[in-house]
């Protein structure tokens, strides 16, 4: 019990008895299986893991953020492999290699900043290796360890966000969420429900009800299966329903995360999640935004600028099976001005100041 | 093309070749089977109708309202054709045998008002025609005449809805609407949609929004193949998008149907209503709800004293089969200070005055 009980979502497993430059594969928890049963999915190519970004077997703005910079590594140990002149080559030509790749697994999805984030980590390191002139193999080394460090920061930001968050929470808190910001959107621990486990673990979260999220399900497949592996009290309901809970006073807070954060605090997040803040609002519920500092993207003025994914009509009519047209965008954005706080690794920040968040970053 | 493609929802079939007191059914059209075909449903016996009730064969308020004075009506063939007496017994013994049928009846799904409405319509004539001393037989023609006569009056009530309902809307008007309130509710024709068809006969409708209406689908199965056959251009989005649509300028109204309206204007309808006249609210598009007088209920002070049915967890759940826990109601409560008006078949009132629709009624 508790959320030590749940699995670590996505990790890098070395297959050459070291640290994985001589052979390695990604590791998902494959989330199409569940909650039917717990399955993983060993990646071993750039192609399979883009295929398992696209198809949502490994989601979630954190998560795609190590999706983004363990596949820049993993596309490193092929090209290492495959090269005649092995990892003795420089790392200049390794990075020449990787650059149009990584622009290709930065674009697999556009909504989440973060994705385009961990890329640019490890690419990052892969360049300023190649500028000292290491090798191949050193710069690969090097890669994977700030791969490896993101996925732990990873963990240690969600657990400051559950604290902070947490300390936003009253005793016996009802806290209603949207989609899956779990620990299945992260490395290990999440976001939103970082905020929950920690309440929970501080005794004083009392519920949780999780949207079911359509059209994919997260809330209803992924949030509700953590939940209750790690043995929170939850009850699913229908997105449409969230509204009559507020109404009749059983929710005291809305915590949901993000995709992607504007300068001024505009939020993109699962779409669902702006009507959920417009209700909150309507019935005075604290409505907050949970996310890693990754998550802003302080190029961006407002959250006008922020792509929304648009999917496939088949997610929607899948259910029903009819539909001459179909709107179906992954995302939506909250305005700032329904948000009560972003609660980052850094502290709460008030949504129009939450640039000041990456400060010295 | 056009309203007239559509199928009669409910029916009185007469199967003695004469009016139905020797023997008749009622034919509904088996709404579960839809959109993959159009299917009806010969009831021959009370238990039956409060079957098809339940497992929303039948569904919509208006329509219930005509499944209740048609029950009535089968309930009595039956209890004509197995008495002893037959038909020439008393009309007073016939209402004796038909009063506990009727409750069970009324009783069989309890938000929308209508079903009990319809019930007292037929139950009110067999009473007026044993206090005259009839006889059983003259009794149950009388009733059959009083429910075919509700069939007509719900038609001619639904079409003067579409034109009061058409009259508010712009030129090239973009509608959204939840669950389905369209012909298929009714005897024939639609509140909601009822506005929907007045208004594309006039050629000033552009475009339908049909919410998708979890956890039925509603507004997947019902409103998108009712629109699609009578021609009209329509898109399908799930629940949690319609706020989407509305921020992007592409809503011209909001318009529903309802279950059962207060006295003050509150109005019960589908779940999800509710969360959608608040997003209405918060962009400024006009919530309207279209519904004949008959499903005013001038008993009830306010929304807080309306039932609301909590239907089965596994609705919910079907689609990815896990939740220890589910909330699952099937109708919310919209306050009156987010409609701008009800449009009745007797004109468009102001939520607060709409009791003033029943004068004289």
């Amino acid at each position: 019990m508790g959320v030590e009980a749940l699995p670590r979502t996505i990790e890098w497993v070395p297959l050459d008895g070291a640290d994985g430059v001589g052979g390695a594969m990604v590791r998902l928890v494959e989330q199409r299986a569940l909650p039917a049963r717990l399955e993983f999915w060993g990646v071993r190519s750039l192609d399979e893991l883009i295929e398992a970004i696209q198809c949502l077997a490994v989601r979630g703005a954190p998560a795609l953020g190590l999706a983004g910079a363990y596949g820049v590594c993993l596309a490193g140990v092929i090209a290492l492999r495959d090269a005649c002149s092995g990892g003795e080559a420089a790392a200049s030509s390794l990075v020449a290699a990787l650059e149009p790749q990584a622009r290709r697994l930065a674009a697999a999805r556009p909504t989440a900043v973060n994705l385009v984030w961990g890329v640019r980590q490890v690419m990052k390191v892969l360049r300023t290796a190649s500028h000292r002139g290491d090798t191949a193999r050193a710069a690969l080394r090097a890669a994977i360890a700030r791969a490896e460090g993101l996925a732990r920061e990873d963990e240690e930001a969600n657990r400051a966000i559950g604290a902070h968050g947490a300390a936003l929470l009253p005793q016996g808190a009802r806290v209603l969420t949207h989609c899956n910001a779990g620990s299945l959107a992260c490395g290990f621990y999440g976001t939103a429900l970082g905020v929950v486990y920690a309440a929970f673990e501080q005794g004083k979260l009392a519920h949780v009800y999780a949207d079911e999220t359509r059209p994919v399900g997260q809330g209803a497949r992924l949030t509700m299966w953590e939940l209750s592996r790690a043995g929170v009290p939850c009850t699913l309901q229908c997105d449409n329903m969230a509204a009559s809970l507020m109404a009749a006073g059983q929710v005291d807070a809305v915590v949901v995360g993000a995709d992607r954060i504007a300068a001024n605090g505009d939020v993109a997040n699962k779409v669902g999640t702006y009507p959920l803040a417009i209700a909150a609002a309507y019935h005075g519920v604290p409505f907050y935004v949970a996310a890693p500092t990754s998550t802003i993207d302080a190029s961006l003025a407002d959250g006008a600028g922020i792509p929304i994914e648009h999917r496939d009509a088949r997610e929607v009519i899948d259910v029903d099976g009819f539909a001459p047209d179909v709107f179906n965008p992954a995302f939506d954005v909250t305005p700032a001005a329904l948000i009560a706080g972003v609660v980052t690794e850094r502290g709460v920040f008030q949504p129009a100041e939450v640039v000041r968040a990456l400060e010295g970053r």
